[in-house]
């Protein structure tokens, strides 16, 4: 139940692994359970009318999970998202960046399970939910598995 | 049961309201409950390793939904997504374009739900499915609507 | 923000539109937005293998939401379920009653989403997470409507 | 790619490990990729109304990509579900039974994926969708797993 990387070993790894990407979101905060990240907004995020794009925010659930799955399996973990469910609940807060609070609800020898409540910056009410799946291949494996 | 706008008018439409992303994606194929759309698929498209990643295979699966409500409701229409399951099947094919076949399982007076298979160019096997549900204003509201 | 019945109005009501299963449900707490709801567990709701059954988890989940919406709307409210999303966590307590933990994400005019955690009586450990949204028709309407 | 059971067999397998509710379902076709399933509706699956409960759909559609997976995979599979999606489109016809229409749309070596159609039987329009995905422990594990 601890952590294999801590807040910082895992933005560094992350700057890696997603070297297109890794400007877009900044860890804000990590426990053994949770994590939160934030998405950075900038105009490739928005849909017409200035608001945060379902993809963008499909995106931000998936990191988070990600994210969360790797500071406890370590670097070497592979995990790929096999399912995802996904309600928007309200429109952002137009130019407001994007919170995810994640918190992991399954972490099993294979499956990995997150749950994410996301917020305009500011905000109180939820601007999405998403549960995220991971498959996680064993260890040594040569490459993500999708199960 | 009957087609509001076709294939050459949707997709004019679709410019319009996507500026940003009409590029990425062209309506190959329009009937009055099925549509077949293609991702162009380009370096913005991809994760690390080269594959297509998630979130722009959440946004193909949303614009073709999203498409083939319009196709159906008319350019007035200001549906929003309020939810959305997708399941990762198969690693996409490197290098590939994906082609998303949607199928309208139901156009209601205030939701549709269309049901997404999501393949590489030049692959039987399906890479990603999708449900999308869509929450449609009545016509002449002010405003994209979210329930 | 407010609730429209109480704890034991809604108890009662469930019992007149439930009379099939209102046996199986008691209404432990509830809140403006949360709401509390047992499963007690008999033979009808058990798998092979003497676990709560999915389509019994699926049941309590789907009584909670409604549950909580009917709490805030009223008695003539006639929502009906449009779409759900499950994902099974861990194996359920042989024998234990499930409890069902449910807190309103969106009360809006048409649509209502309640995320719920389910967790054998005594344990810690969610047992299945589930997402369930509702549509609600306009108050006067004749008929529940599935939108 | 072949069926390890055929339809007989996949019948009377069902019959041993689900005695409680066998009667309840009939397979009525069964290919290497697709399987129909009949629900013989009786009062227990009716919700106030006469029409069939969303658990009754549950249950039918998890029934339905196990069978599937059974069919596939041979007696010793001890798959469980992990993750469900269902979207309910229309009322189902009081008193009619319901078919079910899955599709496999993966089998790896531990996941497997079904799509199900669900129609009250004589309509052409879709009551519900659904998604389930099961989890497949390596053969010879004691017990199912949850991943």
């Amino acid at each position: 139940m601890s952590l294999v990387l801590n807040k910082a070993e895992l933005a560094d790894y992350l700057v890696q692994v997603f070297p297109q990407v890794h400007e877009d979101f900044v860890i804000e905060d990590l426990t053994e359970t949770t994590i939160t990240v934030r998405l950075v907004v900038a105009d490739r995020h928005l849909r017409p009318g200035g608001t945060v794009s379902g993809p963008s925010m499909f995106g931000l659930a998936d990191v988070s999970v990600y994210a969360m799955v790797l500071a406890r399996k370590g670097r070497q973990s592979l995990a790929v998202t096999t399912n995802s469910s996904v309600d928007f609940l309200r429109k952002p807060i137009g130019g407001a960046d994007m919170i995810a609070h994640c918190k992991l609800l399954k972490l099993g020898r294979s499956l990995a399970v997150g749950d994410v409540l996301m917020y305009s910056d500011g905000s109180d009410d939820p601007v999405a939910r998403a549960t995220m799946t991971y498959s996680i291949p064993p260890v040594g494996s040569a490459a993500a598995s999708f199960g």
